[in-house]
């Protein structure tokens, strides 16, 4: 990578992770912890920050590859910084710290520990607090808050962080943009908070299984996840999941006042009604397994809110499903919820645009001279974005299988490999039959890992990186 | 359907369907067995195929879709009447005959019947034979036989039938390339017929197991398929298996004593090396299960040969298989192996335009206005082709899923679905786990066999049929 903004750029994200790492500190200090775990990847953060940062740079442009470079290297050293607290503090080794880590940053939520209920207060905070600050972006909040010039080339790095096939500007300023964002995603996890509270909980679990859920990340505080959780907090996380699996734009729209379009969106009606049809199969083929009927409902729509949405949170067994609702888990955790959420996975928009796109060309087998366009959300469909969309996800499929390959040396069963590789690559966190990764080889964290990145950047940062490195 | 010509030619193949029917009939009478079971369906195809040769038509044009119509409704129908003498020679219910009778058509290998051992010498001529005519195509065969109209029209029908992403013609007329496509066939049949009698099998085995191979089938006369064979014996159908796996344009590229062309084929040095890669994966992660050396390689070679051609012969176990070795045989069964052999499955050549799509998309991704060509076996490739080679993959990957989904219903193990699901679609008929396919319920025997149908005749006329049907 020869364009030094690019390194100038990381330094500013490294001073901006390092303020974001004062938080643990602060609980630390709260919790009468210790705050070296902290305070040592603080530093490093805030030194490489303000080196890099010193840079003098003369182009000042920044290209879509250097968007995607910026990101790529970005969130690979975040992830290795912030699995220095698990190293410090827990004894792990680095392939394990760094899983946790990635898989915190990228709001999977697989967890390398066996037991959770022993970690210190510090700890457990740090891996919810970081599903927050991933699940919104963390360059998104470096631009938020450092100063940005006047050029908007900084739209490259939003757009190579943020999730779904096209970033909407909701207004034409980018900071006012993240502004808005940050705001609906904070007032939702606020909300969130106060109604777990109301239901019972303390407020360290409130706040971060608030966290958990506006970044739709999993990790949980107590082994059992949230199953001793009182019904109504089962209810409030199960809505609260759901809503974080929605479009932010609808949620804009909503703001300004504009029900109108926002209920008018394709995604939206898709995303509610997939979410009521797996519901509906799932609670059909699985009622008789539960004591009563509401105790049905509610684990199945909180199982299904919490695999769609990629959080991964749990109240209950899900082992026991025959498999034809493990297939309906297993694509659920692939499709995931809507673009411009915290979700990870192909996203539905992408669904719905693949899907029109086979229909277009059956009809163009049938009928050759027809000329079709495609339409979504009320907008033409360029052809670049149906090709970009499809790319990805031959790509989605290619990584998946790669991945698979390797872990699979591993000599665990067939359908654990899949469902390791299916949870980790879609940040979701939950899967059958596995409730630790601890067992994994090193190559396997460290790969699985690389699969939770692929996954939550969209795979071209990732591509684009080590393309580009052979040059 | 509107155009009368597509019944009149369904007419067609059903008469020159029922002069194939005779084949049993004259093994019938030579082994002294009942020839009811062939009599019956060999008279009311041809009867309902003169009956609708009879049809007057006017309009003597043959589009697209009439073409993929044809072939849809003909394999259809032809598979039914196929059905007949196991419904009443082997006393099977209608969706295991349905079952089994397109699993000979389409090559695919896989039994309804635990025990073969028992079956009369006409149904397992039978069982073979179809896998015969259908590795060809049955309409190839007829259109080689009846008179074809000058207009040329009738390549539609060829294009829906024959494998691969584009047929070639070889020579100008339709009705040369079939010749030289056939000669080709019978001939490498004859010789491998002969190669097996000389390893000392008997003429009717070694017939009906160079038929299997031919047709890329996998039925086989043993219950212990060819695992008692000599060992010269399955290295010959080793061999004969990869060369079914070759596109056949390359053999006439040899007659015509072109050798240079044939061995640029991108595609077969592809076929080659894949080939090679698994079979040196696979014997390293298995050769210690073996007694000795020797049978490790020619049991790893055969299997993989087997695999990969979606043949489906097997001699000796394979369930031992670890699960890294089970996701290559897996990704295997859907590669498949060259466009224009008589294979099922996804084929090569798809998959090098695949990945040389993936690799433009992302050139373009990093330098935006870069304009890359595409080129395949020395020529540009269009990008229509492209288009529909990654609507035919969407198609490939959501029928798999569906099917899955249906075949769920049965309840046995997630592991034990998908491998019956790739192994039916990709015409394989080998499998881990599962030996006869009696224990499906009689949904899962019919859906696993519309996907034996919709993988053989590659999706398109199957979907333009049952898209035209509701207009």
């Amino acid at each position: 990578m020869k364009n030094k903004l690019v390194y100038k750029y990381i330094g500013k994200v490294l001073i901006g992770f390092s303020i974001l790492l004062f938080f643990p500190v602060l609980i630390s200090l709260i919790y009468k912890e210790n705050i070296m775990p902290f305070i040592i990847p603080m530093s490093i953060s805030l030194i490489l920050g303000l080196l890099l940062n010193l840079l003098k740079v003369k182009n000042k442009n920044l290209f879509a590859k250097d968007g995607f470079a910026i990101v790529a290297i970005s969130w690979i050293i975040i992830s290795i910084i912030g699995a220095i607290p698990f190293i410090i503090d827990c004894n792990l080794d680095f392939s394990s710290a760094f899983f946790e880590a990635v898989s915190g940053l990228t709001t999977t939520g697989a967890t390398i520990f066996e037991d959770v209920e022993h970690l210190s207060k510090s700890v457990l905070f740090w891996r919810s607090f970081m599903h927050f600050i991933g699940g919104m972006g963390v360059l998104a909040f470096v631009m938020a808050i450092v100063p940005l010039s006047k050029n908007d080339k900084s739209m490259h790095v939003l757009k190579a962080e943020m999730p779904g096939p096209s970033v909407a500007k909701l207004v034409p300023s980018i900071k006012k943009t993240l502004f808005y964002l940050y705001f609906i995603y904070i007032s939702l996890t606020t909300i969130e908070f106060i109604l777990l509270m109301i239901g019972g909980l303390n407020t360290f679990d409130s706040l971060l299984i608030a966290l958990g859920t506006a970044g739709t990340g999993g990790f949980s505080v107590l082994n059992t996840s949230l199953a001793t959780y009182s019904t109504f907090n089962k209810w409030v996380v199960t809505i609260f999941m759901f809503l974080f699996g929605v479009n932010f734009n609808i949620y804009f729209l909503i703001l300004m006042k504009d029900l109108k379009s926002a209920l008018k969106s394709e995604e939206l009606k898709a995303y509610i009604l997939i979410f009521i049809v797996s519901f509906i199969f799932i609670l059909i083929n699985t009622y008789n397994m539960f004591a009563n009927l509401s105790s049905a409902i509610l684990e199945t729509a909180f199982h299904i809110s919490s695999i769609m949405t990629s959080t991964g949170y749990s109240i209950g067994d899900i082992n026991f499903y025959p498999t034809s609702c493990r297939i309906v888990v297993l694509a659920l955790m692939i499709i995931s919820a809507c673009a411009g959420s915290t979700c990870g996975g192909f996203k539905i928009s992408r669904l719905i645009i693949i899907l029109k796109t086979i229909k277009r060309d059956i009809q163009k087998t049938i009928h050759p001279n027809s000329i079709r366009t495609i339409m979504f959300e009320g907008k033409k469909v360029e052809e670049e974005t149906i090709k970009s969309t499809q790319t990805f996800m031959f790509l989605y499929i290619l990584l998946i299988i790669l991945i698979m390959f390797i872990v699979s040396f591993d000599g665990i069963a067939f359908e654990q490999t899949i469902n390791a590789v299916f949870t980790t690559f879609g940040n979701v966190g939950l899967c059958f039959d596995i409730t630790s990764f601890a067992n994994f080889s090193s190559l396997s964290k460290i790969v699985l890992s690389i699969g939770m990145l692929l996954g939550r950047l969209e795979i071209f940062p990732i591509i684009v990186l080590f393309s580009d490195i052979h040059k």
